[in-house]
């Protein structure tokens, strides 16, 4: 049997970032590989290759006409992690051309980091840090005047995806009452997670840690502005883990600046931050720049899930490690795509 | 049936400190409490009181002589959370007088903040948020240069009672390998907890994250030096969270100085640490200042479980929640009296 | 807006048996409801429904002309729990039309069962208790000649769909080395789950208990024969919780017989089993009646997944809690349809 | 330095009973050890040895004349699981003899199997086995008729010592409210193991399953009696796992023939029952014949136990595995000695 054509368009991705070499080796096994890492793959190239494309790695552009030419395509992988409207999913499904995204990969170095987030602005560790260094720090008791325990703490997490449920599972000892706000979700699922389905409100007002990993769609941009972040307790502490652009960044910031609640962020309205930018230097947000992700091992594990399920696809068996783009809620999800990796 | 009395002789805590106002309720259902906290109790006043006495909660001398008058007593409760040398413990087990303390109050703070710092030399939060404060964080990946993901990564605990097995439950999702060095302890205990034992320098060479929970004794001061610094791997992280004395601390800042090791401290040998203590200017330090113990949750545990075993005593049954005195461990203890709550 | 219909066609299930009055009502507000359970829906009301039916609740023919009449059909709920042929899946995918079933609803008390019948197995439980009715019991060590530890014990699991998994979470606290055979799965969700992938060989002679949760498929019938019986440890358990189909129904009963293993069994080749059956006089043989899933809690649990479902299809969401049918797997599928609930 | 005497003394257990021999080896590596196992070691030759003895293991007479010949005396190991009168315990603690017992060998086997029975009584295990072997099983629902579910069952615990916490950490998986039942402890203990601290008759009265592992002491005997039973909920389950004393026996048996409770016992006011004791037939008892800790394994770990601990009293510190006897509580508890192992 000829072997069909394994076409890798990964930009922003490259092949090295994303496949250990066992991997690689395994993703070989599976086809011709055909790569184009330096640049988008070229038109004229991609159109020769389609009629023998058996599997698509990468964000390759693939309206109805090129998709009439893939014959033999079984499945588009994307590897950036983000569904982009630069493919025809109403033909893909009917085709029975898997299109899907690994993106669970950054679930584990997310939540992990949300963790560390959240016991950094509970116990006062980044600040106290920053106290010692200058002169100031207090001992003990003094020491604490500010902190919580986070163990016990009421939680409240907003967007109950892979991430929201890894970090659910990190914080099982200690032991929180967790309230979880997700709309697109019966509440069956949020219950065997041993959590409470909580409107917005009522997550916000009862929760002294609230984690936001929700994703943005046309529907949510900005939905937690300043009317939210007076909801929340007195010294309570909110985590953005997700979009930036699914808060009111100033309100936000205004938030911990009169004191009333203190922050932990991971994104930005724009990134890179500006030089200049007045965040730089506000005592209660903890500042991580697009960070929590990115580790080595979350990239290599975005190549190994898509191999993993390259190889059940090609057995005629459906993936089980990628999350599948379901037309309907592709075409809702707004997500910026990445530049930096 | 007349009331016994209940002498507190606290300090340095304070019963407002270490009791909600539901606890000491319960206290003085027990007997007529008799209170001296702003000094110690004079010994005039100790010695009229001895013969009714039937519990003392705090640290007032007990030698022999004391003992023979107080032919009631049946329990002292050290509210400091270290045995003294100051109780003649062989006539209190002869006569089946119980010396407790309820050091255990301190396990859970202390290992959720050991959690939290570790977290944070793994994942490099404090130092990202301190070079964002600086203008030069670095974004996704090329800021994730020298982080680690803890999630899996070979862990050490040294001192395996109360803060380490805490530890060792919290970071059960995060599916380590745990590997427990504790001389007192049979390897059962630890394999029943699913770690392995092992030698200090077996776990000093084969982990990514050591904790130090060990109590100073006469045997082990300065235990950990420059020789077993230089066993760990390098960018491993070390966190001291017990006794500063148990390392040979400049032994310690030289590995950290070098970039060997990172390092998280909670204790330091002089305390306050002076003002001009180069400690306060090194990069890889996270610094903390003796507070992951001391937070207002953990001062009412003090109080509820001295008072939760004091009812069990009262009753005639043995205590359960805090730690008896050995007399023959007792001895070997060398922790300094806290000075500072 | 016109509410559309909603055509239950349960058999062999009720509505009463699947849905509790609490969720009923919640099926009331999606639509108009029609339900025809005495009998099959006829195929003149079934066809005169069609163009204005959004959801289907049942196991209805529907064939490509079918669906053609049906412009507004959302979804097609199957509450018998096993896809079966009489579907045009293709044309289904092609409208996006989701075609889906709660088969999970039986995962939970069948793991139950399954972790009780192999701590019977190990443990002697029922064969003990049946010496003690006939006077021949034995106390003590003497009653434990031919019992094993279940915790501790080597587990294998035959098929990790729902069942497999949630019976793999209901025995974390007995510490088994697990085993797991799946060959529709990739490794990593086994490791995911603390697992060992294995080949059948591997875990059949390396395990003291056997889980048998596959499906029959096209390929598997009989996969499970006097081969991979005589592989088994001596005095090892198997538990066969799935389809007899999938083993030599025989070979294994004479496994049995001859005391090489003992074996747990829910299902037979033919239900109801015949009167002069042999199995029924058989030891070594732990018999159940097809009755581990049917608990009064499944049926509900499947009505509440279904309406669960429906409302979010309604509401232009992806549904998740019912399993997906993939046209490719669903081909491969070779259940009988139950014919007793 | 000359090696001590270990006396062995250890009826109704003997030495291969109860060690594996790498454990023996380390027994050995403590000391001399003299064995007298076919009958109790004759008074002379214990009063000979004493003088050299540094540890026995086993049940030998250690009255207050005795101990005072035994000057290098360090502990007694008490091997068969429940303390004696035999015992001076007074002067024992004065000197600063542990007195100890590996008590806590018998909890995981007797928890695994009290997890066993549970689910048989939830789910009609032995009783649908034994409806198969007379053909009258029935299948599928009808087959659940008096079934429940052990998951989300309300669960209560009478006696919360090393059984009672092993079966709550075995349940966890199966998210039972569970309330405790155990005079002797703290409600902090209780409340953190994630229970309900509650009277017997709230316990009774709210649970669905209840489990017995209370020991007896004076003060206890016969407290489950006929107003009991008649507090639980018709249909609930009553599992007898420790002593039959605690229960009014047949008040109980009463309670299952009316059909009120279904019971399972491991425990009988006689053993062996009698040949024509009726509770041979009763339908709703499953009968247990005192085996549950009886298992190879569980023996082994007495002795791996105890020489642990030995190992730790001959280098000065305290047994971290064995149970001390307390006199005070001691003096309280009437179990009878075993007679078979």
């Amino acid at each position: 049997m000829s072997r069909g054509i394994i076409l890798v368009d990964p930009l922003p991705r490259t092949l090295d970032l994303i496949m250990a070499p066992d991997v690689r080796e395994r993703l070989e096994r599976l086809g011709d590989v055909v790569i184009s890492e330096e640049r988008h793959m070229p038109a004229e190239q991609v159109e020769e290759l389609l009629p023998e494309t058996v599997l698509i790695f990468g964000q390759t552009d693939m309206p109805k006409e090129r998709l009439a030419k893939a014959a033999n395509l079984k499945a588009i992988i994307n590897v950036e992690s983000n569904f982009l409207p630069n493919i025809d999913y109403q033909t893909c499904v009917e085709r029975g051309i898997w299109v899907i995204t690994p993106a669970a990969a950054f679930a584990s170095p997310v939540a992990e980091a949300a963790l560390g987030m959240a016991l950094d602005l509970a116990r006062g560790i980044t600040k106290a840090d920053r106290e010692f260094r200058t002169g100031v720090e207090e001992y003990g008791l003094a020491g604490n005047r500010d902190t919580f325990r986070f163990a016990g703490a009421s939680v409240g997490i907003i967007g109950f995806g892979d991430l929201g449920r890894q970090l659910r599972e990190l914080i099982r000892p200690f032991r929180n009452t967790v309230r979880v706000f997700d709309p697109w979700l019966p509440t069956e699922i949020i219950r065997s997670a041993d959590c409470i389905p909580a409107t917005l409100d009522e997550l916000l007002s009862e929760s002294q840690v609230v984690f936001v990993f929700a994703s943005v769609t046309t529907e949510n941009e900005g939905f937690l502005g300043a009317r939210e972040f007076q909801l929340m307790k007195p010294g309570s502490a909110f985590l953005l883990m997700s979009r930036a652009a699914v808060v009111d960044f100033p309100a936000m910031l205004k938030a911990a600046e009169t004191g009333h609640i203190r922050v932990a962020t991971d994104v930005f309205p724009v990134e890179p931050v500006t030089a200049d930018d007045p965040v730089r230097a506000m005592p209660d947000v903890l500042l991580s720049a697009h960070r929590t992700g990115g580790t080595r091992d979350a990239f290599f594990a975005l190549g190994s899930m898509a191999v993993a399920d390259a190889e059940l696809i090609m057995r005629g068996l459906p993936p089980q490690l990628c999350r599948r783009a379901d037309p309907a809620t592709a075409s809702r999800l707004r997500s910026k795509p990445v530049s930096v990796s």
